[in-house]
This record gives structure tokens, sequence and C-alpha cells, in this order.
């Protein structure tokens, strides 16, 4: 079988983790989780001769200066598609569809998660290469292990393979929905990692968005750079309409699978998931830079530099990072985005 | 009727208002209720040439160069008595008795105390003056409002001219006591602001206390300066047992009076007492500096640069300054001294 393409998708600004995060130096190029970037760590993942090709990164047009230098730390060969605007991931699948052979194999991943398990992963993306070769979009199924209601989940139908067949998808349901389906077994959180062939996929994308995909062969014909290094014709690709891979094609399309990925996934998509992901003192917190904990537990203190004192309260997160501080509840990480000043920055 | 004379005490480092306190730029000489510092407002409530004298100071010597120029700001004629250490009040209360006149009446004051209504103070302080200058020992007692568990009670006896007697003092009940009393009525609390006629007050101390008596005349026979700053001898002064006014003299004396002084009166003891006498905005929030809250009520914040973002949480404040970040849950804001650093700086 030949070597999977891994498409390293370098999308969103992360303003939910401001002021660590900012749209200026975003969430998958500062190292969150340990030394690595959750980009390199994106990297390391698919950096297996044996199982992967060389990478195809797609990267908005402010963000190639971190991706360029981060990329050369982990692997050679790696080719770079810019994107001069973000129109989410189903154009930016398709770009890298198109600099593909159309039988090539391609695994689209994001580049601002954390995986623990890393065999796991390798595990789940060759199953997931099996399924795709044989012309099924395939998605990685992540082991639901809480009501999330800010996750895509999966239905799992009859065995296929290396896989399941998927028998819908519900996005960000409500609390109690979400209960039902953890209740219920049989879904799976949507990873957002797919993997397809490259001439399959673009056959569907035409198939139910025959304009967006006529867009995008249009971006792609009239390029600009070289082999390694290219950017989709500004004007033609400005022009298309924004839309995830999920909406365009997962939800409309016939010949859907999922494989099975209990690879210790998080999304990282706020500071509470983030504080669950490091590992906690013997007070029960977590604090990194100087800082100290007063009758507390369940707090993280991360601070660039300034120490940091936390008294008498459980489960909050404080962030000290340049000229900005951040104090919020665990329980309300999620409203961080909403910080007029994380907007600007 | 002669004229009060103002002793203000500068004891204390304030430590449970860190990091804006700080053993280097204590309490009394920060502004923390508007422009003017705690000691510049305590020395404007004595600054009515018509009822007080030119104040005594008695400071540590390594707070004299913040109260020498504050004090020139407000008053002219301030004399300064420098304790080489802390020794709490009594010894600082009779050391300046001896710089006094026997007949004089002083007024002790604490220079961290903030007074809302300035004629309130000084009709209390005539009450009292009146008293002292018949030998009374006298204490002003603060309208008790809240089952406190932090401070010393009064209780009230009989009428006697411009005040009442003094039944007892309970030093730091605890919560059923102090609920106990404000049930009761007849109890207030115990400001820490006395008035006394000197040569009285120094005759009490030597009846109840004859060591401390004589070591603070010794250290102040064989005192080095001048007539308006002046230090007691150092190794006279070190030998002396520290030791309140209230305990040595107030709860063992016969003559005990106090006057009713309700003036809008708070010792700024920590962070949600400082809130506490803060204008709240139109969300229910303090904001002092760049800052902003999102999700919360009756929360602080108190930057003196950075830009503070407080998300999700009630009742908490939130101090930076300098290289010091807290964040505090007013209901714990008394365990602020109990933060490591703070002891340090």
């Amino acid at each position: 079988m030949s070597k999977i393409v891994p498409v390293i998708l370098c999308g969103g600004s992360g303003t939910r983790l401001w002021p660590r995060s900012r749209v200026t130096r975003p969430k998958p190029f500062i190292p969150l989780l340990g030394r690595r970037t959750l980009f390199e760590a994106a990297l390391d993942r698919c950096n297996d001769p044996q199982q992967f090709a060389a990478p195809v990164i797609v990267v908005g047009e402010g963000h190639l200066a971190f991706a360029r230098p981060q990329a050369a730390g982990v692997t050679q060969g790696a080719r770079f598609i810019v994107e001069p605007f973000g129109r989410n991931t189903a154009p930016a699948i398709a770009l890298a569809a198109h600099a593909l052979d159309p039988d090539d194999v391609m695994l689209a991943c994001p580049s601002d998660q954390h995986v623990a398990d890393m065999g796991a992963f390798r595990r789940a993306a060759a199953d997931a290469a099996t399924l795709a070769g044989d012309d099924w979009l395939v998605a990685f199924g992540i082991e639901a292990t809480a009501p999330e209601t800010g996750y895509g989940y999966i239905r799992r139908g009859e065995r296929l393979g290396t896989g399941f067949r998927v028998e819908g998808f519900t996005e960000k349901p409500d609390r109690a929905t979400a209960q039902a389906f953890l209740a219920q077994g049989g879904y799976a959180w949507n990873g957002g990692i797919f993997a397809f062939r490259a001439g399959y996929y673009l056959s569907e994308l035409a198939r139910y968005r025959p304009e967006l995909a006529a867009q995008v062969a249009t971006a792609h014909r009239q390029r600009e750079g070289d082999g390694m290094t290219w950017c989709p014709q500004r004007e033609a690709f400005a022009a298309i309409a924004a839309e995830s891979v999920d909406y365009a094609v997962m939800e409309n399309a016939t010949r859907v699978a999922m494989v099975d990925a209990a690879m210790g996934w998080s999304d990282i998509g706020n500071w509470d998931a983030l504080a669950s992901r490091r590992e906690t003192d013997a007070g029960g917190n977590i604090i990194v830079g100087p800082g100290e904990v007063v009758d507390g537990r369940g707090t993280m203190i991360d601070s660039d530099g300034p120490n940091v004192a936390v008294v008498g309260l459980d489960n909050v997160v404080v962030v000290v990072d340049g000229n900005d501080v951040l104090v919020v509840s665990r329980d309300a990480a999620q409203a961080v985005g909403r910080v007029t000043r994380c907007k600007n920055q």
C-alpha cells in the first residue's frame, strides 16, 4: 500500500486560549503541553517514513513564518499551501487534493489538537487509509467520554472492514441529547481528522458543492509559487464561500465511514481542557511559572514571568502573558472568547 | 479648653493588602481610596487649628521617608518620633506622652484607617477630649454594623458626660459571640483611637506596666535628635516588650470611658474591606486601571498597568502591582497574609 500523505490544516486563531494564544501568535504554534507546539506534535505523529509521505501543510499567510521553521525542525520535504484568507476546511482540503496524485490517500489533520497515544493514532490512520483507498470518506471517531456540547457526534453503524459505516452526524447537541448519546452508546466524537483518496474527495466535493469545487480548481490552476510553496490565486480564492468539510461533504455523502480512534485526544479548546491535560501537584493544582495557591484546589496558574498568588479559590485559571492577565472560572472557560481585548490581539 | 494634640501612629505593614501594600511601601502611605493616602487623610482630619495642635507622628525608621514629605504637604510643625523597631502601641503612645506637657490631651490615632465623616470624627474627638481632661482613658466606640470577628468590642455602660463608662472589652470574639453582641446592643467596635491626658496615661501605664513604663522613660531620656525629630535610645527601646495599649492599660484601668463615633469608619483591613468602600459600576463591579469583567458581579480589578480580564467569577479581587498578581476570593481576603511572597516584600 502506498504511503499516506498527511495534510496538516493550520486554521483558527484559538481566541479561547487568550492571552497565551493571540491572532498574531496562534494556538498551534505555541507550546501548551510540554515543550513541543501542537503543530510540531501533529507533524511528529505523521513522521514515520514507513507509513507517511512528507506532509502538505495548509497555512494562512500570516502564520507561514511560524509554520515553516517549526516544520523544518521535524521533517524534510514538507510542502506549503499558503491561504490568503481562511475559507474553512472544505476548500483547504481541496487545495491539498489538487496538489496530490488522485490515487494518493490523504489524512487531513487539524494542527491544534493533543493526542496522547501516538501508536493509537497511527493504527487508526492505517485503518482509515485502507477504507479511503476503497473510496470511503473516513472520519476518526474519538471515544466520547463526557456529554460535551461543543463537539460533533458520529453515529456508528455496521462493521465495514477496518472501520464502520457512519449512520449520521450531529453537530453540537444540547446537553440532554449528548447525555442520551453517551447512555445509548454507539456514538463517537468527530475529531476533525479525515482520510480520503484525493481524487474521490474532489469528485464528491464537485457532486455536492459544484461551485465551490470549481472555484477551488480555478484558484489552484492560477496559483503562484513553486511546487514546494504556493498560494492559490488571490481573487479566485477570495470568492469562495467558507464551508467545513463536514457540512460540504461528509453530511451529504453516502460512502461515509469511521474508524475508532481511542488515542487520548483533546482539541484543547479552552483553558479548562488544557488544564485537564496537565499534571496536578500534590495540592491538586497546576502551577507553571512563579505562583502559589493558598486554600485552593483544581486551580491553574500559568505565568510568563510575574509572580501570581491565588487565595481561597477552587477551579480557576490565571494566565499572565505580557501585558495581559486572564482570570477565569474553569466552568466558564468557553466565555473567554467574549473578552473584548482578545478579539484585537 | 486647650487644643488636642494628635498622635498619629504609623505602625503595621498591611500585609493583607499585598501586593499593593508591601513592607517597603506600607498601607498608610499609598493611595487606596481616592488620591490621598490614609496617612494624609488622618492628618487632614486633625488639621483644624481651632481644635488641634500640630501633630506628633510616631513612625518606624523605615517609613520616615514616606511620612515626612506627606506630612509636609498637609500640616506645618509636625514632630516626628522615630522608632528603631515596632513595639506596638503602648510604648509608642508613651513616647509621645513624654514629648508633651502632662496636661496636654492627646488623641492617639492609627494612620491606616478610613473615616468617611470628618465632622463626626471631630465631634467625637471633642467629646473624648472633655472626658480625657477629667482623667478618663477614652476609647472611640465605632458603631458595630456586622458581626465582625477581627475587631475588639467595647461594652457601653452608664452615661458619663459626653460619653459612657466602659464595662468591658472583648477582643476578637467568635462569630456566635459577635452575633450575640449585635443582637443585644450596647456594644461598639474598638477603633483603636484613644484620648488621654498625657500625664495620666503615663501614670496609669506605670501602675499596670511599671517595667515597660520605666524602659520607655529611659529610652526617651537618652533620646537622640532635636525637638522636631528624635529617636528613643536604641538599646533601651529594643529591650521593651511589645504590647498594645488595650492590653497594657485599657483592660486593666478603672477610669475607662468611650465616646460614640458614628463616622463611617473602616480599618481597610483587607481587600474585601477596601472593595466595600469603593463605588461599583453599573455591572456591580469595581475596575481601577485597564480591566474587564465578563459574567461576574462584586468583582474588583485593581491594576497598575496590565490589562486584566475576569471571566465567570463573582466576588473576587484581582490586584496587579509591578511583578505581582493577586487573585483572591473576597470571602478569603484575610488569608492574603499567608501568601509566602508577601512576607518578604
